[in-house]
């Protein structure tokens, strides 16, 4: 077989296998009987090793270096291009390293847990230590990275510097500060006391998601305690939401969930089982979910659907009355539960910690001082204590750091999107307001989705929006949002 | 590391990978959205060949060669004996034979669809003579052992040859010759027109299967259009029925992959993650189900049982009518909806014809007249055409020769092992009728289950019930059934 044919022989394995993993992790997640864990748990353990083995044998190596300089066809360069940057990176690790953060993320998972229950920061200080450690001797495994945090980046994210985001984040919070000042002058945020029954949400959730054109022929949506998704193949879509508050949570979070699955399955349809055929980096990622979030679910335009749909689940609610609720904007604590415009300061919060943490200028000991200090920097807000402040996110227990901008890249990138495609197509105010969405899917398959993995971060922003990543679509709409 | 870990690594391996593709398979029936099905199939046969590419690799021969005569513990000696046995078993089949095995497969179950919808035998035949040719083919790659059709038996009973099949179907069709007449001098069979509500049903499902120990914790019980069981893992266990009737299909169902599952949970735990801990055989397999179906379900001292659990979901039922229609007898055309009683005379017939298949003495061609012949002698029944008749089963067009003796088999055993049962217990009627059924599965966990691929299917009959299969017990048990 020709080099090319086994490379992508190999790679439909890979993917295969990406496939399973998805699966057994949904599973685990929604389906799952509780006594499954312990071997659910071997079972994901041997697919990785599994996984890894096959992305990093020898023959790999040979097949690229045969392919070196050949002439391929256009998808094929780029299949070929992205596949020695992954084997380069995989080979770059030694076993011994993933198998002691593997181990280190698991400790620190389960220390967070009873750390955070008990709000004693120094009881995961020592967990935490070991995870920074590992991180550090991870980072160093890469030499051809600019600096030691931006290796833990290109996981999630390749090309982009934490240099890069630095300057993003600070025009940004830079604009954000007279926005949260004058919001923190007029009102605190009020506690979200919707009263919606269960049963109204479900209907509201599921026509929603059908006038967007999830049909059960190829999704499937669930409950989960966390909200995600998955693409077990690219026509078997699955998403979740959860039904706990009174509010509108099942609904958002089922949109956030759409926009990330949307995404996987418009990638083109050449690109399945190879390495391209998935999103380009929890950066897009992220800005899709937003972009249907933020843009789409959280608009003014869309809330006579959601509306709409509620009071045919039995919750009559006034369209006013709704979008205000939805676009409300208040200084909190805790990020999962923040508001579009403060959200994106709570991730700046994290990144300057852990570049910190990963370069050297902080030691964890200092971590909590450092988060409140942050936490009335950024938002004015005064925190009680660790269990609601440096204790509230799991992700650095459990090893991952670079990970969080994306979070706040993702609604930068989103709203320039969005302004792109309204710029191109006009206002969606018409077609949101009775759930047509069919040119902005086009749209972002065509600007965005379709590419898969061919284009990173940067280039595809430039390649759709005609520039780099900018604040100003951001800043607009928050400003827009807390104008009201 | 010791050869003997090096392997035991590598069963763990195989065995996770087995857990995957039984929760894959589990959720295409169950979960997965249609448009699924191509990327489904793609991702098992990776997992497959993924699989069979561990099973067979040099380093396990070395590792085997390496054990051969040393010194090891009980269970480590029976890991290495089967370990050897499966992988020289694997290693005789040329990969090219297995490609073309499975593309005969999947060809001829789709030929079949078509042909049975049709009534079309001759559409099917091409097809049938292929998985014919290439079972031949497969047989042949075995050396040690009798004949051709022994061979493809071996892939789901080791040990159990064709002659012992033969034999033992030879006295079951004496013996129950006399008892059909009978019947069918009494009676033609009703068609069953219950109407339980399937709410009623559902209800009646899940209250037994609680009784019996079905919980939450460790089990799912879902829908699907063929009722089957999967162990994703020893204590995640998945069991589904279907409500297509308004008789007691459901609950039939249901008690019978509960005897499967429960087979799988009670195998020693420490026979977890290696070669040894599934159950041995197909036969012993059914003969779990069959055991749940025959000598529980369908006991008349556990009908009140039943008829309670139904009333409680809304219908009233009598616990004497009830058990007349779970006990009613009368030949029929269709294996799938026989009675206890006759169902075991239809793989005979099946036996019969595809054993003279692969070994030569009859064409394909021949085989509706063949089928007609032999329903009529067998079971007195003539065959209106070949949808109801040769065309029924799906078996044959997916190249499974040698499978559907298990079916039969296992009705003895279970007769057989619930004789000893009632002899070693005393009579389990007093228990039944309160779904007190703990003695019976610890008598299963220690004579059967617990031993899970250690002993094989001849050996284990005899070491629990002191005697080799045996035709007695089931043929008792039909009596007792006819006399009412």
């Amino acid at each position: 077989m020709p080099a090319i044919d086994e490379l992508r022989a190999r790679l439909a394995e890979l993917s295969d296998l990406s496939g399973l993993g998805a699966l057994a992790g949904w599973d685990q997640q929604v389906m799952m009987p509780r006594e499954g864990a312990a071997a659910r748990a071997n079972l994901l353990a041997t697919l990785d090793r599994l996984s890894h083995d096959l992305a990093t044998s020898d023959e790999i190596g040979e097949w690229l270096d045969e392919l070196d300089g050949s002439d391929l066809a256009e998808i094929d360069r780029d299949i070929v291009r992205v596949a020695r940057r992954d084997f380069e990176r995989q080979r770059s690790v030694p076993a011994e390293l993933v198998g002691e953060r593997a181990q280190a993320a698991a400790a620190g998972q389960s220390a967070w847990e009873k750390a955070r229950a008990d709000a004693d920061f120094a009881a995961l200080a020592p967990a935490l230590a070991r995870n920074v450690e590992l991180a550090r001797a991870y980072a160093a495994c890469f030499k051809d990275v600019p600096r030691a945090y931006d290796a833990l980046l290109y996981d999630f994210d390749y090309g982009v510097t934490g240099e890069l985001i630095e300057e993003v984040f600070g025009r940004l919070a830079e604009g954000l500060g007279p926005l949260i000042a004058d919001v923190g002058r007029r009102a605190a945020r009020p506690t979200e006391r919707v009263g919606i029954p269960f049963e109204a949400q479900r209907a509201a959730v599921a026509a929603t998601l059908r006038r967007l054109g999830v049909s059960e022929d190829s999704w499937r949506v669930d409950v989960s305690s966390h909200p995600f998704s998955e693409a077990v193949s690219r026509l078997d879509t699955r998403i979740t939401t959860r039904y706990e508050s009174g509010g509108f949570e099942s609904l958002i979070a089922a949109l956030h969930e759409f926009g990330h699955s949307l995404y996987e399955r418009q990638i083109a349809p050449e690109l399945e089982r190879t390495n391209l055929g998935q999103g380009t980096s929890m950066t897009i990622h992220e800005s899709q979910s937003k972009l249907w979030e933020n843009h789409v679910a959280r608009n003014r335009a869309f809330a006579p659907v959601l509306a709409e749909e509620l009071s045919r689940g039995g919750h009559a609610i006034e369209t006013g009355a709704l979008y205000s609720q939805l676009a409300r904007v208040g200084p909190s604590l805790i990020r999962v539960s923040a508001d579009q415009v403060t959200y994106p300061l709570h991730i700046i919060l994290r990144f300057q910690l852990e570049r910190a943490l990963i370069e050297g200028g902080l030691d964890v000991a200092d971590l909590p001082a450092a988060w409140n200090d942050g936490m009335l920097r950024l938002l004015g807000v005064d925190v009680p204590d660790d269990a609601v402040g440096v204790l509230q996110d799991i992700h650095w227990s459990a090893g991952l750091f670079g990970y969080f901008p994306s979070y706040a890249m993702g609604c930068l990138i989103a709203a320039q999107l969005w302004q792109q495609l309204e710029l191109d197509l006009g206002s969606q105010d018409e077609a949101l307001r009775t759930a047509e969405v069919g040119a902005i899917k086009d749209w972002l398959a065509e600007n965005v989705h379709k590419y898969g993995r061919r284009l990173d971060t940067e280039p595809l922003v430039e390649r759709a929006t005609g520039r780099g990543i900018d604040v100003a679509p951001f800043l607009a709409h928050a400003a827009a949002v807390v104008g009201g």
